[in-house]
């Protein structure tokens, strides 16, 4: 297809972030918008690639954390969301439907495309959990969700109605270790989003007006992008008992009493966690991933081999020495320039060219997307600089996103500072005197003033109060941060 | 649990394979059949474990073959079901229709729950292919698919209403292309089939009659289980033109000229392929699988360790050594000979005891699922001992496989003796004038008199017609093989 578009990134990061990312998504081949009901992308192979990978960082966190997997139907019976009131109230009006097979045949009862799990676990759950010694009870599974969203538009991997996630469904015996799994979540999510994806972000616990159906408090993740907006990413919801109850989750405690268990949820949703990936590390020139991410890793780019046989055979060589890598060489009857932008585009982390010069001088160019800089070394050293360049690249990468990160949260403590501030998309902290219900009125008012939501109360670091609080004017007792959020 | 309930199959596999195999599937927490929507089930830790290792194997080998992935939606619109005619025709009866979202919101068009997705691939194809340079095109998806199959009841992961599979869609310039694709995807079948889960199986051209819909030919690997029935494992099937022309896939040739192109697909259902391993390697003691497809390979067996506490130090001493595998010790409160049977029943691979006397003696008890064998060995030759049985272990369970197998296929030349063999639970072969539409009447009056399926005739070995036509009674041009079918 190489003939029929030019390509390249037209518009720069910094200046329209949207259409930026708009045109990453379609020149690197990560999703097809196409796909003809609205709300549902085709991701292509680069991205499956990648997003695959993801699955089983997370996967072999949650197993290294003692869950082990499951796989439940993807239909559930209208009856289970009737369960639990709040949870029903919450997700009936983003369900789809089944209601008929083949010609017209109507079914007695609906099905949901299930939009989250717990109604679907928590029956089985209740069958299964009979005694204490079954506790805790930590189980995930892959699959996806749909929802019905009523979004402005679909973002690729930000947002759209079938999202590729896991969630973990885990039981205990009592509150405390309820409230520690939500601990391991917060750490998991950091070992796994931060160290290995390189997504800064923040933990909140989110106001009450703003928590997961039916849970007793909801924490979450939000990732700063480039537009100023934040994304939520992971969340883990501390349920209580208020789905044991009424999915008469029980089991015989150590006293020989019955007892009812207490619940939480955790759902990493890796498409839109892929979809942040890719906006905070791509640049004007394509994508950029952590280096244990990529669908490829190294290329080499053979120039001038029509006219020295040489050429092929160093290239060769180089890929055999680097076979411990995801490497080719790119023989494509295309311009040494198209190639090297195609590739950037694409986001191979380390580009090696071989010319006629460098097979007389025993040498290669290394080009490498970190840094976007380019060295000359002697064939000998390629494997030793392809290793330490893949010490550094992800840990550079980080640093890049750290620093806007970083230079992207500002205090506030009048209503038009925070306007200000969001005006500039940056992400603003304010003191508030508490996040329960009985401030959701003036916060609700607030959040219209500012055009933005409030995301709550960083869980990953305490924060003191310092100043008065903006609704209400009194003592404040906590640092709540607000954003425009996807 | 292990106080709530009994452990252990209670009927012999070669009495009754049927109540055999769901005792099979309770006891070793295979699947639970409790779930409420008909023909849908949950998949437990334990088959989940082995099923993603499945994918994984199956994923690897598409891809050393020049596949890459992708992800479609699980919704199609009802419009892309119509555009080829036979395909809607066949498929239609068996969708799963969404028709609504939220509270009662009667969607403009429905949308499948996908049975299968030519539909959804071709519609992109067309988009994506341009010129010969594209072709080869191969892709493939992992995900779940639903049928609304009118099924007499559910068998766990042998049928039901949703299963999780790969699909593969290849778009090639030729037809001669095209027919080798379906020779590779008999050869990978093979290679993961028959080399990776151990399955025995035969590759047929199934019947005109008995195609895809929509397929010009369709290929399918037929497994025999216990019971003297088959099941239908991977198939593959050549679509021709027959999607290429209504979907519009097209590609310029080399020429200069436009034209359509032709399309294989490929479509190994890895959750029913697991049916097919646990129902053949299994036995009346309980689960036997592959050693790598195991979710845990060795378990340790500490006896004694109240009263030495050297028991326990040698059995965490193994533990390390043996770290390369999956393996745990077993230091539940029940007694040993509890401990075995319930291993046994979960299908580890190997079972290692130590007690006081083995302490003592410097040995320990190895005991070895594939051939329910013991021997004692000196400590220090655990590790060897453990890789000489990783070597055998799945060798041993093919060539038992084997034997059953090969001593299940028979020839027949009169209806009786087909009648007789199938009674007898056997495969049988006869000699058929064709297999064409053009016999279909008089095949399918076989069909009903014999109350089994015509299978096909096999294209892994060619196998010469001796006797004369069953149907015709003049001379036969192939063998045809009759089997009851799930």
């Amino acid at each position: 297809m190489a003939e029929d578009k030019k390509i390249g990134i037209t518009v720069k990061k910094e200046d329209n972030f949207s259409e930026w990312y708009t045109q990453l998504v379609e020149q690197a081949e990560l999703a097809d918008i196409r796909y003809n009901i609205k709300g549902f992308v085709v991701y292509r192979a680069w991205s499956t690639i990648t997003i695959e990978k993801m699955f089983r960082a997370m996967s072999d966190e949650l197993e290294k954390n003692g869950h082990m997997p499951l796989t439940m139907p993807t239909l559930i019976p209208e009856k289970n969301f009737h369960i639990e009131a709040e949870h029903v109230e919450g997700f009936a009006p983003e369900v789809f439907w089944v209601t008929e097979t083949g010609n017209g045949n109507k079914l007695e009862e609906k099905y949901a495309l299930r939009p989250t799990s717990e109604t679907a676990f928590y029956q089985m759950y209740s069958l299964w959990i009979r005694s204490y010694r079954d506790l805790p009870f930590k189980r995930y599974q892959r699959g996806s969700v749909f929802r019905a969203e009523k979004t402005k538009g679909t973002r690729p991997f930000f947002r759209g109605r079938e999202f590729h996630w896991i969630e973990a469904h885990n039981v205990f015996a009592t509150e405390e270790e309820a409230r520690n799994q939500v601990k391991e979540d917060m750490e998991m999510t950091y070992d796994v989003l931060y160290k290995q994806f390189g997504i800064p972000h923040l933990f909140f616990e989110r106001p009450q007006w703003d928590k997961f159906p039916g849970a007793e408090s909801t924490f979450a993740a939000d990732a700063l992008m480039g537009s100023g907006k934040v994304l939520q990413l992971p969340s883990t919801h501390l349920l209580g008992q208020n789905f044991s109850k009424p999915f008469n989750v029980k089991f015989l405690d150590k006293d020989g009493k019955k007892k009812y268990a207490y619940i939480t949820c955790y759902g990493p949703a890796i498409s839109r966690i892929y979809g942040a990936m890719i906006a905070l590390h791509s640049d004007n020139k394509g994508l950029r991933l952590p280096f244990n991410f990529v669908p490829q890793q190294i290329v080499i780019i053979p120039i001038g081999a029509e006219k020295d046989k040489k050429v092929t055979e160093t290239c060769k060589e180089l890929e055999k020495q680097l076979k411990s890598y995801t490497v080719s060489i790119d023989e494509r009857d295309e311009t040494p320039g198209w190639k090297f932008n195609q590739w950037e585009l694409k986001g191979v982390p380390i580009r090696i060219e071989v010319g006629p010069n460098d097979v007389k001088n025993k040498t290669a160019v290394i080009v490498r997307r970190d840094t976007n800089t380019k060295e000359t070394v002697d064939l000998k050293s390629v494997t030793s600089t392809v290793k330490k360049i893949e010490k550094e690249f992800t840990k550079n990468l980080i640093k890049q996103a750290e620093q806007s990160f970083d230079a992207n949260t500002v205090e506030a403590s009048t209503i038009d500072e925070i306007k200000k501030a969001l005006g500039d998309n940056k992400i603003v902290k304010c003191c508030f005197c508490n996040i329960d219900m009985d401030v959701t009125e003036k916060a609700r008012e607030l959040e219209e003033k500012v055009g933005a939501e409030i995301r709550g109360v960083r869980m990953d670091k305490k924060e003191k109060a310092k100043g008065k609080c903006i609704l209400s004017n009194k003592k404040a007792n906590c640092v709540v941060y607000i954003a425009k959020s996807y």
